[in-house]
């Protein structure tokens, strides 16, 4: 099989479309699941045994990073196979003797930055395989590929013979973490960092500051933390450790101080900044709230500066987020010394205010050395051209920022607190909508995107299933070819890459179950996880929206909403399903006794379940879903009976059932029951059949 | 309801399983399930509620183990709840205003020792909990029994109203980690050492050198490590480490070189120590092997003294333990020298030789201000008496022992690499056997057991399964009175600890599906985990015997016999089933049906699992095991198809089934299909019923 190499990325992406469904139908045959796929490759004949004589040896340019990734390499290889890989023996001085040989032929910069090359090479051959990268990020990508090409086999574990030539479509792939509304812990992020790396993203933006919390250790400013934080926040030396962290990784950390909004918690500690009269308290509760730095003070700024000067060194990367969003105005409007300054200053409004303050921050910045960045916001014609502009509003904005001749990045689409399904962000491409009409100058202003996890309603034991795998579907968007983006490919390798990722200590499957046994108080968990399966937790802002009492920072997060997983995989299964058995198989009786099996399951679900709810404070909100779960069940296969035998139900069905399905498709206890739409087809497909031609 | 206080534990323990069995029955009532069992306790009326608001207070003695040790608590209890409490808000100096308000009377000591009083008290009211201790090892006790109490309710988190008074049985309860001859990294060290303390285990006996590797950092010796050990050791700041954290546990580290024997390693460094000419490489193979140190020159002793004080320092422990098993004498008798030696000495044999070094290295030990440790090999008469003898080889040593004055330790009964079911542990009491027959003054040189989990076949990734749940079984035969042994009470309360253990980052449970994931090779793993669930590795070491290669250091940990647990849970729930419905139920419908309905599982999955076996090599080896699952699911079928229609079966189906079962109670793999004796039942059942009344 041949596919011609580079740059014919739509081609080679059909064939590999093509190969993939083949090799994963072939029996023996391992799949080729790579995510995100590469920009060309081209396939060999046969297998690359990996055993325990694996070997790997460094050529060219050499440099501790790449021997902590080469260790780290093995590590992960024998993770994933279970073999006994000692990172001594495995180390080779010897690159003709070695299974891997990688050779690197520069340094990459000592501060990353965005735009370096990051591409590699890499060939296995049945005799061995061979790395080859112009600096270290091309390597550290092609170590992941190559874990993710090994795969258990008849023969053993083995790589494919392939030939891959690999870039990034953009240059800014990111991850936002907000640690602000919930502190993660430095082990979290560390995980999430290994993860990214799997899935080449490069910029973790670190959201830092929040009306809810400040969570870096200052030493001139000590009240920042000390007040802000309840003493959740990172220290210096561990922060330096997780920058050291990423960069091992190819990931730059930006960090993201927000202001002139968002920013209560820096004033419990200095109600000086405000704008506003004091005292403050760290915010307890979610939403935009009035509190605003003050931008008409001169001492405002000294602080800032002297602020930004501490940040500006600790944090090695070029950029800066200074955040700029959503700021209400309203101590702006309510100081008289304000509207005084926008009058004497012709800043128009409260808009032109904050623009001023941007300009001077912006000043600030420059003179550390460092790139400003803000949320589309700061867009103002004020604003300096060399800001960079991070799109949460729209793609539009993104356009009108590049038309200004702003770079910038796309999150808007990339949210993945809204519990989107993962197709739906893979369907946002930042060159898509507005930037699809700019011309090249300006297009090359978009220099990627950014998936974002807001925590108001996350901890640290519910952020990796919020991120992953979904997260990985975004970074395939940054990564691959444009032309890679039909949803069942994606979804085929994002459930491969889903548990590979558990090898990393990732918990977004592993915490499923002890969440579960958490909510019966046993391990008695079947029916519940029957129940949760086939549940999602609402989208966009409604779990705020539909709360009974306001969550806040003091919220548990320990309901099945927060175990639920934000796509079900059974739920798109049983889509399918139902979608191939109506599309003709109706007589196919293997495609109707699996429906009935599952309906009858769930049918059959709540008195199982009940007696757990009796038990459990927690599962009591569950009850009303599990009843409905057995009203669709039913309903499903008294559809599939009507189906069966040719006959039209009744008017009086027809109305019970719509009844049935309108109260189904109700959120409760914030969750939806996505196998709603599937019996509703069901339903539809009974009440609507065309007399049999039988 | 009243249970008298101490000493009374057997009424308190028939009692408690009455309320065990009762609560468990109840809807809505927390069950208590605690593990190991208190020596007494008094149930009061109502619930404490454990919510956000819940405080700690500390009053009495304090040290930072204690603020630590409450630390940890709050963050355990937050994790097995999911409640957001902050370290920093939940702590109190106002023990009247406390959830739980903790006093300690004094000090324990510095290093501490056996038979320190580790008791407390522990009283749940509905109002608050008050937990009072004579010093820290008795509150780090009473806190791991409060996180157990706390479960969920439908009023929410609650611990039940409850006075406890608990002490241990024995004052020595250890678990011995072989990190030889397979390295065990630090955090799976340190996890496992978090789930000794949930168990109220109080010794780590770390087995550190043997022929497959010396694992400690020596700075006299530096070829120990450097010669001896692939690479992997633990580095000596690592090992300061890990003692403290054992202490914040109430855990002793009871460091073991072993000597004269199992010794290959410090050879491959140090060959001039050795009887035998060199040169020595690490031992790869596992078995008793020639290669022992010269107990006739005295620059061996020089060497041994020189070591003994490093590690001595290094390790603050009293204890020190030597090894002193199974040296073959291969190397003594084929050395003219020793012969010589003996002779002189008036030694008469090689056990004579033996005792000639230990007395030595116990006159090392003892200048170094510690106590010596030996198995059971070193009982010799001229073995000083302060020597303590850890018992290997049977419970008559022990006795024997203890006879001849050595205080003495059980761990014949307690290797958890024999893969016994939890139960046979279980009935393994230190006091029981020749041990019942001494006098008062004998018994009390028991101190306590060790359970030994020895690493031959047992990697990082396993090692938790192979110890628990089961340990807990042990840990409770050590901690609770002699009359708490019902192995259904038991059983109960170890699937609950399992669980609990989880939230320690114990990956006894969690582990399963990723390794079963990884022989699939895909997230389809149904039909495997069907065939895993009830199987068991062999027993004993029949692993090596029935090894088709002889398996080594090398050998890759990642087959089924790997991620198999070393007691099925389903396959005793199935024998139960079995067994109630042969004990009268016949005519029960449900109970068949339940029945039939597992069978026929069965009886399927072979062809499900099939086509995954063809694409996996590792899963070739379980293909006749599967066939044997099918058929022993179609054999128990037909057997109550027999019983159902009172019908006698003919003798060529008895036939037929005796020979399908013969074949299926054969190991394959290395492992057993532990559903074979039930269904054995069922068949024999049908076989031999008597004409029905009916």
């Amino acid at each position: 099989m041949f596919v011609p190499r580079i740059p014919l990325p739509l081609f080679a992406w059909m064939t590999l479309c093509l190969l993939c469904a083949c090799q994963a139908n072939a029996q023996g045959q391992p799949s080729l699941s790579l995510m995100p796929l590469p920009s060309s490759y081209e396939f060999g004949t046969g297998h690359l045994t990996i055993d325990p004589s694996f070997t790997v040896a460094l050529s060219g340019y050499r440099e501790a990073r790449l021997d902590r990734a080469v260790d780290r390499f093995l590590r992960n290889l024998a993770r994933q196979t279970g073999l006994p890989l000692n990172v001594k023996y495995a180390r080779t001085g010897d690159a003709s003797k070695a299974t891997l040989a990688i050779h690197t032929s520069h340094a990459s910069k000592a501060i990353q930055e965005p735009g370096e090359d990051e591409s590699y090479v890499l060939e296995v051959t049945t005799s061995g395989a061979q790395l080859a990268a112009a600096n270290p990020l091309g390597i550290l990508h092609g170590l992941e590929t190559f874990l993710q090409l090994v795969a258990i086999t008849p023969g053993g574990f083995a790589a494919p013979a392939i030939t891959i030539q690999d870039r990034p479509r953009f240059p800014w792939r990111g991850l936002m973490i907000d640690a602000a509304r919930h502190f993660i812990p430095i082990d979290v992020l560390k995980r999430n960092l290994d993860g990214m790396s799997a899935v080449k993203m490069n910029v973790f933006h670190w959201h830092l500051s929040d009306n809810q919390g400040f969570r870096v250790e200052s030493k001139r400013f000590p009240r920042l933390q000390g007040f802000g934080s309840d003493g959740l926040y990172y220290t210096r030396d561990e922060i330096r450790d997780l920058i050291a962290y990423a960069r091992d990784r190819g990931i730059r950390v930006v960090p993201e101080f927000d202001m002139p909004g968002h920013s209560t918690a820096w004033f419990a500690g200095y109600p000086e900044l405000a704008s506003g009269p004091g005292p403050y308290e760290i915010e307890r509760r979610w939403g935009v709230f009035d509190p605003a730095m003050d931008p008409t003070r001169e001492s405002t700024y000294q602080f800032l500066d002297a602020f930004i000067a501490e940040m500006a060194q600790l944090f090695p990367d070029r950029y800066f987020h200074i955040g700029g969003d959503a700021v209400n105005g309203k101590q702006w409007d309510a100081n008289p010394r304000m509207r005084e300054f926008i009058r004497l200053h012709d800043l128009k409004d409260d808009q032109g205010l904050q623009a001023y303050f941007n300009k001077r921050i912006q000043r600030i910045v420059t003179r550390r050395g460092k790139i400003m960045i803000g949320w589309d916001e700061i867009l103002h014609p004020d604003v300096p051209k060399n800001v960079l502009v991070q799109s949460w509003r729209g793609q539009q904005s993104l356009a009108t920022a590049a038309q200004a001749g702003h770079r910038g990045i796309l999150s808007s689409g990339y949210y993945l607190d809204l519990i989107w399904p993962a197709e739906r962000h893979y369907a946002v491409d930042p060159m898509t909508g507005a930037a699809a009409n700019l011309g090249p100058q300006e297009q090359a202003r978009i220099l990627g995107g950014e998936a974002c996890m807001w925590a108001e309603h996350v901890s640290p034991e519910t952020m990796d299933s919020r991120i992953w795998p979904r997260n990985a579907a975004i970074a395939e968007r940054l990564w691959s070819p444009a032309e890679v983006r039909d949803p069942a490919s994606m979804y085929a390798r994002l459930e491969e890459i889903s548990r590979r990722l558990d090898w990393l200590g990732l918990t977004h499957n592993s915490n499923y179950v002890p969440m579960l046994e958490r909510l019966t108080g046993s391990g008695n968990i079947a029916p519940l996880r029957t129940l949760a399966d086939v549940v999602e937790p609402v989208q966009g802002y409604q779990r705020s929206a539909l709360a009974t009492t306001e969550p806040t920072s003091a919220t548990p997060l320990n309901r099945l909403i927060d175990a639920a997983r934000p796509e079900s995989m059974a739920a798109r299964r049983f889509a399918e399903q139902v979608d191939q058995f109506l599309a003709g198989q109706h007589r196919e009786e293997d495609s109707a006794a699996r429906l009935r099996a599952q309906l009858a399951l769930w049918r059959d679900n709540d008195s199982k379940l009940q007696p757990l709810i009796g038990r459990s404070f927690l599962l009591e909100e569950v009850a009303p879903l599990s009843q409905n779960l057995s009203t669709l069940g039913a309903a499903g296969l008294a559809a599939l009976d009507f189906i069966a035998r040719g006959e039209k139900p009744s008017e009086e069905w027809k109305a019970q059932q719509a009844a049935v399905i309108e109260e189904a498709r109700k959120p409760k206890a914030q969750l939806l029951l996505t196998v709603a739409p599937a019996v509703t087809k069901l339903v539809e497909a009974a009440s609507f059949q065309k007399p049999s031609p039988e």
